[in-house]
């Protein structure tokens, strides 16, 4: 259609890096770019941890479930949702502020995935390859410790970058059909559309593991919902300040 | 740096919009480019409402706060967290699933941003204009009769899109260094940082209304902090199957 609908819609996740540095300014670029996303209200309620130091990176592979790709990256960032800057900056300027509200932790953790997104793209568009980090909330409390996160600050996902030493292919997603709705939600369809899609992501995992992964999109869902995965998150997020009020 | 970055660093929302429609093939390559996003295990946690009937327009700009470019813009959008497609599917595989986890209020709500931040960009990449809408989250009980949406189904914002009738400058964000962080949250610079932040903006406001608008990014946050803005989000996900347990 275009080049950069051509980028997005050949992303898929890099976990194997070239030991090659991202420039400096390539890398501030990134996070220009992802200042310049969408922010509710303008209040950019978010901050980014580059994590430079090797033992600190090491340490969050293993509290992210040992994922080493986190150390033998180029860059990594922690993505933090943050109500701190935007409500002492509020205070500053004379208001009496509420902390804690619902909206508050939707509206920050929108704004930072807003955020994330762009420099995501920002990166592929620039040769890069990226995972998000998601198992950075296995473990959020110590990761916080770790990166001295105030109160009003929770690390949302993380993100390695570097150049692709794989070429993985682009995983299938959901039908169109599923996903877009006119008017109305509608979802006498979704059951038989689901079935034509476990088909199709049976078919990628057989074919990308030779036949090893013999899987599907609602068998894989399976663990997700049940083992109460990170169940820890509200007792976590209402400590550090997000109380959901 | 390159078009891409280029691109995403030339953001601004648009609300005024030509009346010229977005071809059909278009909005589905938006829509595909939107679905290539990263997602949290593959869950791809989100639906798209697609508002076509005039009447529902008109009635979701008066629950958005009375924002009549949610009308005059081309196609309007509202993004929805979706957990029912994939709890569901899990179920059907025979899965006991646990709905309700904070943990997955966080995984749909980014999931959804992150979809709708690539079909922004895809948007803007083919010479469209956009604002994403907030305030769908004003009435969201209102706004969920009104596209029926299901329990475990909440509407997180909305998006205009449309050919734009305007060329608004691009808004200043805060300087990098106070959003950019090495190995540790450090905020000792913060306050002097947004204090020369609010200057930027105080000119900015100054020159965009000719004077008119006089204030910084501190003061146009305090109202956002002091109105206890959208309380009702708590009640209204519990309501709708998502507990934040």
């Amino acid at each position: 259609m275009n080049p950069t609908i051509d980028l997005l819609t050949a992303h898929r996740s890099i976990r194997k890096f070239r030991d090659q540095p991202i420039p400096r300014d390539l890398f501030l670029e990134l996070i220009r770019a992802g200042q310049s996303a969408a922010t509710s209200s303008h209040v950019q309620a978010y901050s980014i941890i580059h994590v430079v130091n090797p033992d600190n990176r090491k340490a969050l592979a293993e509290l992210a479930g040992g994922q080493r790709y986190i150390e033998s990256c180029s860059d990594f960032l922690v993505f933090c949702a943050d109500m701190k800057r935007s409500t002492e900056s509020a205070e500053r300027a004379g208001a009496e502020v509420v902390r804690g509200m619902t909206e508050q932790l939707l509206v920050a953790s929108i704004d930072t995935a807003l955020m994330a997104q762009n420099v995501a793209i920002a990166a592929e568009s620039a040769g890069l390859g990226l995972c998000y980090i998601g198992g950075i909330r296995n473990n959020p409390a110590e990761v916080s410790e770790l990166l001295k996160l105030p109160e009003h600050v929770y690390p949302v996902f993380g993100m390695c970058l570097g150049y692709p030493d794989q070429n993985p292919e682009v995983k299938p997603r959901l039908p169109l059909a599923s996903i877009l709705k006119e008017d109305y939600y509608d979802d006498s369809q979704d059951e038989a559309l689901v079935a034509a899609f476990d088909d199709t992501m049976g078919d990628y995992y057989r074919q990308r593991t030779g036949g090893n992964k013999d899987t599907t999109w609602s068998e894989q869902l399976k663990p997700l919902f049940t083992s109460k995965l990170r169940g820890h998150m509200r007792e976590f997020l209402i400590k550090r300040g997000f109380e959901m009020k």
